[in-house]
């Protein structure tokens, strides 16, 4: 294998055992012998855990960012259920990894993890932006954006705590939240009902904008 | 006065700055002369920074536990409403230390800094329970819950930045979302169809919950 081919060998290795394990519970003994190759071979490519780490963590950073992108296509309600279904199930593959990082336990220093972690997030909402077709986004809507993002991530990390709700039952109810969210916000401001309405307008029967309107309405009185 | 005196003024002192500025940027030659005190007699009662800090962190999550305890009388919108007033007024009273906290950047080590934190999302989440009157919460109660508080968080984080949008409307409407998130999940569930009747059957007109319901469905075409 060349240099770069096992640097990336080592990197799916190292981003596998910590997924499923607490990254502070994998040692390098364990990824040497998992890529089959000796412990000062692994030093040979990386100076030490925390950098293999780091570059496992980039890995997953640029999938989970490429799993955001979505074509400008079709009811906004159905993209954003397709990108969230996308986004539970990197949370479910890497379920142990993810948890630990971001309950801010894991080997990585907070600063270089958290920059990633930010990049992450501002990729997420740049694509929403986009979809909603807004390039300055009024304050009221960056919050609702911004703090919707944060939502999906403490229920995706409630969840992995014992699963005890189907994934995709979690899906729908996360681009729920999302309109609920907006909803709130347009409820009290004009700006954010204009924003509102242009977004349902485009929202067919049976599209998952519509039927949370359908069934809140059913359950008020 | 006495060591214990001292102690408590120091950590008073200490908690004023850690909250006004980033921690980090905070020194211990800083503290030594805002409480009027030398260098070495700071040291003579905490071994050095980081267990000031810890300290005052600890008197910040008392403070801030005791803001969660709200009487049991009225309607459960306005109660949640006064709670989530005081988190925002302490979030405001302490915004840089607060940002820095959440953000996982300060002097402390993550762990303890961790269990902290989450003794008071623990906190949180049981005073709404009994609010709620539920002492065994189904996984999707639970799930709105936790993630309301965490919302609550990231909500605030983002108005620190740049303090875009009143506090007064940010209160409002974080109590807003709670009955968002809980209706989503209630359309879903029958089990939380019937807690939000009983929740909603409680609120008398112009509480903060039948507000909201008015104005939604003044905003449902």
């Amino acid at each position: 294998m060349g240099v770069e081919e096992r640097r990336q060998q080592l990197i799916g290795v190292a981003l596998d055992l910590f997924s499923h394990r607490s990254p502070d519970d994998v040692s390098i003994d364990e990824i040497a012998s998992a890529a089959g190759i000796s412990r000062p071979l692994v030093y040979h490519y990386f100076p030490g855990k925390l950098s293999l780490y780091e570059a496992a963590l980039r890995r997953a950073a640029d999938d989970l960012a490429e799993r955001f992108v979505e074509p400008h296509e079709g009811p906004l309600g159905t993209r954003l259920l397709r990108v969230t279904g996308r986004f539970l199930s990197f949370v479910d593959e890497h379920g142990p990894g993810f948890s630990a990082l971001m309950r801010g336990g894991p080997a990585a220093g907070p600063s270089s993890t958290n920059a990633l972690i930010d990049s992450v997030r501002q990729a997420a909402y740049v694509q929403i932006l986009t979809h909603l077709g807004v390039t300055d986004p009024p304050a009221r809507l960056e919050l609702v954006v911004r703090s919707w993002i944060s939502l999906a991530e403490s229920t995706a990390l409630i969840w992995l705590e014992g699963r005890r709700i189907p994934r995709a039952e979690l899906e729908r109810q996360l681009v729920h939240d999302f309109a609920a969210l907006a909803a709130v916000s347009a409820a009290y401001d004009e700006e954010m009902a204009e924003l509102l309405r242009t977004l349902l307008a485009g929202e067919p029967a049976g599209s998952p904008f519509a039927d949370l309107l359908d069934r809140l309405a059913a359950l008020v009185p």
